[in-house]
């Protein structure tokens, strides 16, 4: 079923021990939207600017992801200048051109109202929370965050907590959101603000989920669940890993008749497999390539690192 | 089989958010004995001092211990200080008494050299090659080591590595001991110095162990295994964690008569549920007091949380 994303669209310059990219396709809704276009139909909700051009459409276009609600605005797109170092587990940010983003007031296409999982990628919660009103009956809604909008716009972040499913934030996102540095209170925290379930990133290490009792039919929620998280010799670029987590995450999630605590896991196997894929290559590029049987090829790479019977 | 221990028996005194406690026993050997008592047979060489009572001595006969190898001197035992605040990732040491151990010079009685595993906990690496040249037809030979005896004492440290068969160490000293800050590539390196399999502790996200082609007496090694560590929302006090893991991974592996792939991973899982209780208390106090039905329940709960099909 469709999944409507609503995030940036944006080039990102980047530099990593691997060598350097400028100006190169990016953004939150663009990696997410490629991760899940291997799963499920993906709509985008974005705007970009003049230097947005027909080629980097065709990179949408070639996945089959619907872009009619990409808007065009005078001017530039957002454009995003990082840096990676040593273990490159964070990004040194430096620089943030928001340009046309600045303005952007998302509208929802009379052709997106039937979509049925809702993700609010990394924007201002003011915005998340416009589309979320545009949207009121959609089946699931997930969204991210990250520690700007927790420390400087908590009114409006609390607003779209309370409206959210699942919530997809780092170890130190949670945090802060929380205001405790014991991972497990943390979670219980999180989840008395809104989200059903919290998925928290670990980078290298993976991700765990924690369940409230509100998110499956049945009961069995007790327990968190981790995934792993593949040891790569070479992270060339983990610019996006995060959304292209969310992006097999949350299409594979979507791809699936019923929610239930299996399926649940398995999208956080398919979040880690499409992360890993993300970081192989600068920007979009490997996404762009990667084949449904290289996915499932390395979704039993996953099960085999992890599971005690190893491959089956 | 019985595992022929050798490392520190010591008194801690410890600060964590939780309390505080003043000269409760500690140390490498006694943690990893304790936890690795509910596998196999354990046998200690350390020295203690005149502060080691009858009192301390029965935590080990009560768990079937062997202390023969417990060697008396005149002085006090080893004393560590050490505080956690926050997250209580990591120790903050505040003081170090070597007191006894100090001229420690290992001697392993007669009814310890029928002993099959060796375990060499952090010490002094000429210590540990002491042991080790002392019993040189053991099946296998684990270690630990840290930090100080990365940077200070390289040389001894890598003779007693090449006589290793698995080396445990967490993230920041493989990176320390490999001059790399990638994980597989500090693994494929640290596997050229000896060790055929390294067990890289990652604390509160679990551990990965890595494989050369020669651990295994068949082939399938290429693959790297992660193991979970359990989101616990009360952590008392983190001291001997890693021992207890170790203890728990040792004991395991020599409680089974071959060791293989699947052995190896049951035994990582094993190292984790017997860390996870060890956190749970202040000093040895859970490690005392745990049972075998506790150890499967557990082990249980590793399982569902890490395995797409959940317990079975």
């Amino acid at each position: 079923m469709a999944i409507l994303v609503v995030g940036s669209v944006a080039f990102d310059s980047i530099e990593t021990p691997f060598g350097r990219v400028d100006h190169c396709l990016g953004g939150a809704a663009t990696h997410f939207s490629l991760a899940a276009s291997y799963f499920t139909d993906v709509r985008v909700i974005a705007v970009v600017g003049e230097d947005f051009l027909p080629q980097h459409e065709a990179v949408f276009a070639a996945r089959g992801i619907d872009t009619r609600g990409l808007e065009r605005a005078p001017g530039l797109s957002f454009h995003w200048t990082g840096a990676y170092a040593g273990a490159m587990s964070e990004a040194q940010t430096l620089g943030t051109d928001l340009n046309v983003f600045e303005k952007f007031d998302p509208k929802i296409p009379a052709a997106y109202l039937d979509s049925e999982y809702l993700f609010l990628a990394n924007i201002d919660p003011a915005l998340q929370a416009r589309v979320r009103k545009q949207i009121p009956d959609v089946r699931l809604v997930c969204g991210d965050t990250m520690n700007y909008w927790i420390k400087d716009h908590a009114t409006n972040l609390a607003a779209v907590l309370r409206e959210l499913d699942v919530l997809l934030i780092n170890d130190g996102e949670a945090r802060m959101l929380s205001g405790e540095t014991n991972p497990v209170l943390a979670a219980r925290r999180v989840l008395t603000m809104g989200p059903k379930a919290l998925v928290v990133k670990h980078g290298e290490f993976g991700a765990t989920a924690f369940f409230s009792d509100r998110i499956f039919a049945d009961a069995r929620t007790a327990m968190p669940f981790r995934a792993p998280a593949l040891p790569l010799a070479e992270v060339v670029d983990p610019t996006g890993a995060g959304d292209s987590f969310a992006g097999g995450f949350y299409g594979y999630l979507a791809s699936q008749p019923v929610l239930t605590p299996a399926v649940f896991r398995r999208a956080m196997f398919y979040g880690g497999v499409m992360g890993s894929f993300a970081v192989e290559r600068f920007g979009t590029e490997r996404l762009q390539g990667v084949t449904r049987e290289e996915i499932e090829a390395r979704f039993g790479l996953f099960r085999e690192i992890s599971h005690l019977e190893g491959s089956d």
